[in-house]
C-alpha cells in the first residue's frame, strides 16, 4: 500500500461488523411496528394459463383477514426495471405466465391466517400450452408469452464492428464451438422482505434492497406519487448479488394492502418463493466463432447467443447487452460481430446476477480459446498473453480502456500457480486451467434514462470536530461500502476512520445515489464522497490558515492533525479548527457529486458507452478428477486481480473469495431444475446445491495494482469481476485433467463421468 | 395571521401527530435490542447517613445477575448540570444525602431478577441527623449536607440596582409581605428511561431527554470520552418540563453496566423513583417589600428569597438567579434589590420546572401588589397598567426589552373577561383576580460556559425537489418543535410544509443545538433554520434566474413555485429548479447557525445578560369559593399573551393550555409531601394530585401580536410564560372572592377553609 495515504489502503474493521456478529443488526424481517399485519401473495400453479375468474369471498370472510386484493384493486400500469420494456403487472390481469406469477394477495393479523386465506381464494384457470425452451420459443407457432412480442423476442441485438467475414477469410484457422449455460439463482441468505406503511398519502417502505433510489422511483411511478412522498429505507441486507435491485410484488402489493387497511404490512418471500421470483442468471445458448493467425493472434470473433429470459424482462435488456459487450475487453482484436436474442419463456424471469450476463459468454470464449490453442499447439496461457489487452486502448465496440494490467495479472498467475511446472506435467487425473476476465466499474447510464448525477454525498463534522457523519445514498448490502466510503471520506478530509459515522441508503435522510449494482459504488459513490471530503478539508485548511497564521498552501491535514508542509512540527488538531469553524461560520459541511463522463461509441441497437473503467483478472485453477465417479476436486485457485488502487485489502479479498465461491457453485453444482410443467424441483438450499465452506478450495488472491484515472485515488471494481473467469478456468482445468470438455454448465460430476465414459468407449477401452 | 406568509402562521398538523395517536411512536422504553439486560439502581432509605460498608456478594451470586456495581466501579468525578457546581457522584462514596440517593446498581436478565438482586445488596449505614428545612439548614450547628458548603449555602446572590433604601424613604407607602411556595414535581407522563450500549470504546445512549447535547457533553466528560465517541439519541419523549435536561443515574450507571457486561442495558425509573430523582420546582420563602408613590407608581422593590435546593445543585444556580432576575420584567421601576440564598437540605434535589424559578416569586409579587392596590384604593388592574413595562426599555437589572405589549395584554384581558363589570360587583363567594408575567426567550449563555453557537441547522433538498429534509439538534419533547421548525424551513425556502421531512435530536446525524429549555427553540433554533432555508432559496433563485432568463432580484419563491415578482404569471416549479441544481451542482444544501447577541449588564454575582427577548402575558381568572368547605371552583381563565409572531396558532394555544394546567395544579393542589424522615408520602399520580381534564376551567387564550426584532419573523417564547401569572392570578381571585389571602402554596381547600374560619372567628361570626 502507498504510504502516502493514512486511511485508505488499510484493512480497517467493517463499520457494521460488530452489530452483525452480535446479532444486533436488524434486517427488515426483524422490524416490528404496532398493529402490523402480515401479507402474502397468492401465486399461479400453472406456467401458462388464462385467468377465468377469481373468487375472494371465502377468504374475505375468514376472521383475522383484513384485506384481499387482486388486479382489480391495484393500478394496471405495467412496471419493470428495464426502461421502456415494462411488461409486469402488480397482479396478472388476463393470464399467468409462469409458476409463481402473482395473482392476488392477503393481509391478515398473523401468518397462520394469511396462509389459510390464500387457500380460500378460488381461481379458475384455463391452462394454455407453455414453452420452456428459448430455441423452441422463437419458432413459428410456439405459445406466445406476451402477445406484444411476436416469436417471444423480448430483445434482439445485432452489432457489427470491423469486418468479421473478411477477418475469417484471412485467418489461418477459424473455429466454431457451442456451449450452453445454466439457469442459476443468487439465493442470498436473507429472503426478500418489505414492510410498507402508507399513511396520510405518503408511503414508507423498509426493505431489503440494493437501490433505495430505484425502489423509490418505480414505486412512486406505479402509484402516481411524487418521489418525495415515498420513503425507501434499506435496513441491513443479507446479500443481493443482483436479485434485489428491482422492487418486487412485496413492495407493490404491500403498499396497496397498507393503504387499504391503514396498517403497516409486512411481506416476505419464503425460500421457495424466492426461487420462483428469481431474477437470477440467464441460461444462454452460445455459439462462438474465432479466426486466428498462425501465431494465435485473434483476428475476428463472432458471438451468436440466445438467452432464456423467462416470463418478464427484469434487467434482461442490460443482460443481453453485457453478454456480448464485455467479450471484447480482455483481448485485442479489431473485428467483432455480436448477435443476441433474448427470448420469453414460461419460466421465472431472469435478471442480473453477479457478473451480469458476462460469466457464461466468458466461460464459452475461454473454453473455445483453449481448443484454438490446442489446435495451434500453443500453450493456452501463452495464447492469452499474445492477445492480452494493453492499457489506453479502445475495444472494437469502442470502449475506452484506461488502466489495464491484464498481462501482469497473467504473468503473476503463472508464477504463483507454478503453471510452467504443471501444465502438461501433472499426473493422470490432475489438470490446470486458465481463464481471464474483465468487468465494468459502474454503468455509464443508469437503469432508467435520466440526466441525474449518479452519486452524491454530504459530510457533516461534529461541532467539536471529534466525529464526522457521512450521508450517502450508496447501499451496503454486505459488501462493505459503508466502510470503504468512510475510509475515503476520512482520507479526503484528513480525518480518522475511527471517528467516522455514516447514514446510508435512506431516500429521506441521504442524498441521491443509484445504489449497489454494476460494481459502481467504489468508483462512483467514492468520487462523490472524495469531493465532499475535500470540500471539508478545504474549509478546515482555510480556517487553520487564519488560526495558525500560515499560508493555506503550506497547510495539509492528515489523521485529524493539520500541519505545516514546510515545517511539519507546526501542528494543530483538526478538532480545534473544526470547532472554531463552527463558532465562526456554523455547521462544517462538505458536498460532493459524481456524474460519469459521456462515453463515446457508435452502437447499433445498444446504449452509447458503458463504463468509465474496467477491472481485469486472470484465474488459474488446479483440479483433480476421480475417473470412476466424475467427482471434481478443486485443489487450489489463484486469482490475480487488477482493480486499481485498493481501499480495503481485507474487504477486497473477501469480494474475490465470495465471487469465486459463486463462480465455483455455478461451474460445478448449481442449476435450477424444472419439471415438464415448469415447476421448480429444487427451490431450497438442500437441493439447490450451493458450495459450502467445506467445498471451497484453497484460494490465493493476489493483486496487480494499477492507477485508474477515472476513479478516485485510482480505484476500480472488484465485486463482480472475480466471478467472470471462474467457470472457464475450471472447465479448462477439467479438460486438462481428464481430456474431456463438457460444453454445458454446470460441469457436474455426472456430466464429467458420462464424458469420460464416452471417451473411453470411443477409445475402445470399455 | 399575516397573509404575506404562506406556511408560518398556520395551524398545520403536527409532524408526529399520526404516529403518536396510532401508537407507532416508539419511546425509549419501547425499544428492544438483542441480548439487552435490565438495570436498576439501589437507592438510600435514609435522608442522611454514612455508608459503612456495601456487600454485593449475595447479589452477585443470584443466577441471572450479570453485574453489580458501586462507587468503586465507576469514576469518582463529580458531575452536575450547573457549571462549576458539580456535587453529585454516580454512586455515593462517603454518605447518602436524601432518601433516594444512589448507592449501587444491578444489571440482570430480567426485571424479576434485578429486583431480587437489589434486595440482596447489604448496605450498612450510620444514620446521621438530617435537615429538611432551608431556614433551619442555614443555622449554625445544623447538619451539614456537603462539607464543602458551610451553613449549607449552595448559592448566594446579592444584587443592588439603583438605590432601594432611598426609594423607600421617598415612597408614599412601603409594604412588606411574606409568602411560602410549595415543592412540586413535573411528573411527565413518560418515566425517565435510558438504554446504554457501550461497545468498541464508544457509547450510544437512547434516552428520554430535553437536550441530547448536554447529555453527550456531560456523559463524555464523566467517562473521559471524546464527544464524538458518545452518541445520544432522543427517541419520542413524553414530556420533560425541565426535569429531563440533565443526565441521571440511568445514563451514568447504565453506561458502566453496559461496558462491564458488553450488552445493551435498559434502565428506567418507576413513578416513585421519578419523584425521588425529582429536579422539580424549588420551594421558596419569599419576602417582598415595595415602595410606591400616591398613585401606585412603583419606586423600589426589595426581594429577599430563600430556596430549598434539596441535596444537590442540579439546575439550581440558574433557578436562584431567575427567581430575582425576572421580577423586574413586567413593571417599570428603577430601584431593585435582590437577595437569595439557595440552601442544601436532605431532600431530593430541585431543578428547573416550567417557568424555572419565576412562578413562585411572581405569585408573591402579584399578591403583594394586590395588597398595595387595596391599601391605595386603586383597582389592581389599573395599578398594573400604571406600572406596565413599555417596549424598548431597560430593566433596572439591565435587561434590554425590545417588543412588549403588556399594556395591550392587560387591556384586552380586561375587555374579554368583563373585568369592569365584575371587579367588586360579583356575588358573595365569587371573585376575580389579575396577574401578569414575563419570561425569557432562551438563555443568553448556555448551561456550561462555551463560545459555541446555540443552534444550527442543515437542510437537504431531494434530488427532484419533491421533498426536503431538515436536520436539527432541536428537541421535540411533545411541544411541537419539529413541526414549527419545518414550517419555518418551508417558509424560508419558499417550499411547502407537507413535503418537509425532519431528522432531529440525534448527536450523530444532526448539527448542534442546545435543546429544549428556557423556551429557546422557536427563536434560537428557528433562527438557524430560517438561515438554512434562506440559503436554499438563494441557490434556487440563482439557478432559476439562469433557467428563466430573469434577473435574480425579480424572482421569489413561495409554496414551491418560483415566480417573477414583476410578472407573477411567469412561474417555474421549485422541483424543476432543484433538480437542475442537482444535475449541475450536486446536493442542494442550506446551512444556518445562531448565536445570541452579547447582552450587556453589570451584575454582581450573576451571569452577564440573560435573553434576547421576553414574552409578556396578563391573566385574569374568576373563581367561586364554597365557604363551607373551602373548595375552589375556577370558573374561567382569560390569558392574553404577547409572544411575538405566531408560527402555529394551534400549538401556541396548546402551550398556553398546558402551562395554565401546570400553573393551576401548582396553585391549588400539587405538593410533594414528606414524613419527618425525609421520605416522600405521595410519590404517585393518585396522591400527588395533578389536575385532570375535568378539573380544567374554561380557558380563553388570546393574543396580542408583536414583532420581536431579535427573533426570526418576530417570534418569541410561549411554552413557559403562561405558567408564570397563574398562581398569583388565582390567589388574587380567591382573595377577591373570600376576602382571605392564603400566603402559602398550594392554595388548598383546607387552607382556604381554615383562613375563612379564622376570618369568621376574628369577625366574631363563629
Amino acid at each position: 500500500m502507498d504510504e502516502k495515504y493514512s486511511v485508505i489502503g488499510k484493512s480497517v474493521p467493517k463499520m457494521d461488523g460488530r452489530v452483525k456478529v452480535t446479532g444486533q443488526a436488524k434486517y427488515t424481517g426483524d422490524l416490528k411496528f404496532p398493529n402490523m399485519l402480515v401479507g402474502k401473495i397468492l401465486t399461479s400453479p400453472h406456467a401458462h394459463a388464462r385467468i377465468l375468474s377469481i373468487d375472494t369471498s371465502e377468504a374475505e370472510k375468514l376472521p383475522g383477514v383484513k384485506a384481499v386484493i387482486t388486479h382489480e384493486d391495484v393500478p394496471s400500469l405495467k412496471y419493470g426495471i428495464s426502461p421502456a420494456r415494462w411488461d409486469e403487472n402488480i397482479f396478472c390481469i388476463d393470464k399467468v405466465r409462469y409458476v409463481g406469477d402473482k395473482v392476488a394477495a392477503v393481509a391478515a393479523i398473523d401468518e397462520d391466517t394469511v396462509y389459510k386465506a390464500l387457500k380460500l381464494i378460488k381461481v379458475e384457470y384455463e391452462v394454455l400450452p407453455a414453452v420452456f425452451d428459448p430455441i423452441e420459443a422463437m419458432k413459428e407457432g410456439a405459445p406466445q408469452v406476451h402477445d406484444e412480442y411476436p416469436r417471444n423476442l423480448n430483445a434482439e441485438i445485432h452489432q457489427n464492428f470491423g469486418d468479421v467475414e473478411k477477418a475469417f477469410e484471412e485467418a489461418y484457422y477459424v473455429r466454431t464451438d457451442r456451449f450452453v449455460g445454466n439457469r442459476t439463482y443468487q439465493a442470498p441468505i436473507e429472503p426478500h422482505s418489505a414492510i410498507s406503511i402508507w399513511e396520510g398519502g405518503k408511503l414508507t417502505v423498509y426493505t431489503s434492497t440494493q437501490s433505495p433510489h430505484y425502489f423509490q422511483y418505480y414505486i412512486a411511478r406505479e402509484f402516481g406519487l411524487k418521489m418525495g412522498d415515498v420513503r425507501v429505507i434499506k435496513t441491513f441486507v443479507g446479500g443481493g448479488f443482483g436479485g434485489k435491485l428491482e422492487p418486487t410484488g412485496l413492495e407493490f402489493a404491500g403498499a396497496v394492502l397498507s393503504r387499504i387497511t391503514g396498517r403497516p404490512v409486512r411481506m416476505f418471500y419464503d425460500r421457495a418463493e424466492m426461487f420462483a421470483h428469481n431474477r437470477g442468471r440467464h441460461r444462454q445458448f452460445m455459439e462462438i466463432t474465432t479466426g486466428v493467425d498462425k501465431d494465435g493472434k485473434i483476428l475476428g470473433v463472432h458471438a451468436n447467443f440466445v438467452q432464456d429470459g423467462g416470463a418478464y424482462t427484469s434487467l434482461g435488456i442490460a443482460t443481453a447487452y453485457y453478454a456480448g459487450a464485455m467479450l471484447t475487453l480482455t483481448y485485442d482484436f479489431k473485428n467483432y460481430k455480436f448477435d443476441m436474442h433474448r427470448v420469453y419463456t414460461n419460466l421465472p424471469a431472469c435478471g442480473a446476477q453477479r457478473g451480469h450476463g458476462a460469466p457464461q459468454p466468458r466461460y464459452a470464449f475461454e473454453c473455445h480459446l483453449d481448443h484454438v490453442a490446442q489446435h495451434l499447439g500453443i500453450d493456452p496461457l501463452e495464447l492469452r498473453l499474445r492477445n492480452a489487452r494493453q492499457p489506453n486502448t479502445i475495444t472494437p465496440n469502442e470502449f475506452g480502456v484506461n488502466s489495464c494490467e491484464l498481462t501482469a495479472c497473467i504473468e503473476k498467475a503463472r508464477e504463483i500457480s507454478g503453471w510452467n511446472e504443471k501444465k502438461g506435467k501433472l499426473p493422470r487425473g490432475r489438470g490446470i486451467g486458465i481463464a481471464v476476465g474483465s468487468f465494468v466499474t459502474g454503468a455509464g447510464y443508469p437503469i432508467y434514462r435520466t440526466d441525474l448525477p449518479h452519486a452524491s454525498a454530504i459530510i457533516k463534522v461534529h461541532e467539536d470536530g471529534t466525529a464526522a457523519t457521512l450521508y450517502t445514498g450508496a447501499t451496503d448490502i454486505g459488501q462493505g461500502s459503508d466502510t470503504i466510503l468512510c475510509q475515503m471520506a476520512a482520507e479526503a478530509m484528513g480525518f480518522t476512520y475511527e471517528n467516522m459515522k455514516i447514514v446510508s441508503a435512506d431516500t429521506e435522510t441521504t442524498p441521491h445515489d443509484f445504489g449497489a449494482y454494476a460494481s459502481r459504488q467504489t468508483l462512483m459513490s467514492g468520487s462523490a464522497v472524495k469531493q465532499a471530503g475535500e470540500e471539508v478539508k478545504k474549509q478546515v485548511l482555510e480556517m487553520a490558515s487564519v488560526m495558525m497564521e500560515l499560508d493555506v498552501d503550506d497547510l495539509d491535514c492528515r489523521e485529524a492533525v493539520v500541519f505545516s508542509k514546510s515545517n511539519p512540527e507546526i501542528t494543530r488538531p483538526f478538532g480545534e479548527i473544526a470547532r472554531e469553524f463552527f463558532v465562526k461560520k456554523g455547521p462544517l459541511v462538505g458536498r460532493g457529486v459524481y456524474a460519469p463522463p459521456k462515453l463515446g461509441g457508435k452502437f447499433k441497437g445498444a446504449p452509447v458507452g458503458t463504463s468509465p473503467a474496467y477491472s481485469f483478472a486472470a484465474q488459474i485453477s488446479e483440479v483433480e478428477i476421480d475417473e470412476e465417479t466424475g467427482e471434481i476436486n478443486v485443489k487450489e485457485v489463484w486469482d490475480v486481480h487488477d482493480c486499481g488502487m485498493v481501499i480495503n485489502p481485507s474487504l477486497l479479498h473477501g469480494q474475490v473469495h465470495g465471487a469465486l465461491f459463486m463462480g465455483m457453485g455455478e461451474s460445478v453444482w448449481e442449476e435450477v431444475v424444472f419439471n415438464d410443467k415448469g415447476k421448480i424441483l429444487n427451490p431450497n438450499l438442500a437441493e439447490y446445491r450451493m458450495p459450502t465452506a467445506l467445498d471451497m478450495p484453497k484460494i490465493v488472491s493476489e493483486l496487480v495494482e494499477s492507477f485508474e484515472p477515472a476513479g478516485p485515488w485510482g480505484v476500480k471494481e472488484v465485486g463482480e469481476g472475480a466471478t467472470i473467469p471462474t467457470m472457464g478456468c475450471y472447465s479448462n482445468a477439467i479438460y486438462d485433467a481428464a481430456g474431456v470438455q463438457v460444453n454445458t454448465l454446470p460441469l457436474s460430476y455426472e456430466k464429467v463421468w458420462r464424458a469420460l465414459k464416452e471417451k473411453k468407449e470411443k477409445e475402445g477401452k470399455i
